[in-house]
């Protein structure tokens, strides 16, 4: 059976992110799953996804852990949700702070790994902690503050 | 005559950046300008460049904050610079830290403005404040480390 992302959850009218939607055919579609208590995604970015040539644009990695992160949030709010409320779908969860720290250069030619971990989940916002891996070692780390977004924002 | 963007002046080696660089093919192509005392940026996005339809996904805010802020350090060191040091290049700067509040969803449909501010600047690192603007309000603030790249990277 194939395991589906956190992604894949996301009602149809929430699927257009360019980060993450399955529904933007121009976009990254960052996948996240669950590992244990922590959440994985993996990337592989483009030749052209270039800072200084060799590295990767910070950009794009601020974009992957912000993606990772509302996945991540998403995931979190429908896990603690009473069996009976739980629905087809997962809450869509929006950023209301991005904090990204680049350690070290990181190195264009490899599958990235993202790593989260829910530092605080407290009604509608999650507290998600990132570490950005590239061959083993860490180059960045993020802190973001996620929302579920409000009701009636949810498509009919 | 044409006022040249920052960007504009960075080594050729050091123009690959996928947020801002004049020689990815691929690439968003951010221009950054001095106003007075702030700097301006302008960006139309894409049709694609959704969060939730209608929104700008919150990577490209972060991106177009981010090579905003590069650009605004590379000109606030070259403008500091005494006369007989400044050269044909301006120095290239990479990003330390960059944070960014979400204060309202972003509309998709209308040029963004970013304006920046030279908070600090120390040696070889700047931190710029940004407010990203939309019609007209601020929907997205950021502040952001950046450090001139070492002399050994620099090309030939």
């Amino acid at each position: 059976m194939e395991i589906k992302s956190f992604q894949e959850f996301y009602a149809e009218d929430f699927s257009h992110c360019y980060g993450c939607g399955t529904n933007n055919e121009r976009g990254y579609h960052i996948k996240t799953y669950w590992d244990g208590n922590e959440t994985v995604s993996k990337f592989k970015p483009k030749p052209y996804h270039t800072a200084l040539p060799g590295y990767v644009y910070g950009g794009l990695l601020a974009s992957l852990i912000d993606c990772h992160s509302t996945g991540t949030g998403s995931a979190a709010l429908y896990g603690n949700l009473p069996d009976e409320e739980k629905g087809e779908y997962y809450p869509r969860c929006v950023t209301a702070s991005l904090k990204v720290d680049f350690l070290k250069p990181t190195p264009i030619d490899c599958e990235l790994e993202l790593r989260g971990k829910i530092k605080e989940l407290k009604g509608r916002k999650v507290i998600v902690e990132v570490d950005l891996f590239a061959k083993g070692e860490i180059c960045v780390k993020g802190e973001v503050v996620v929302l579920q977004v409000p009701d009636d924002w949810r498509p009919k």
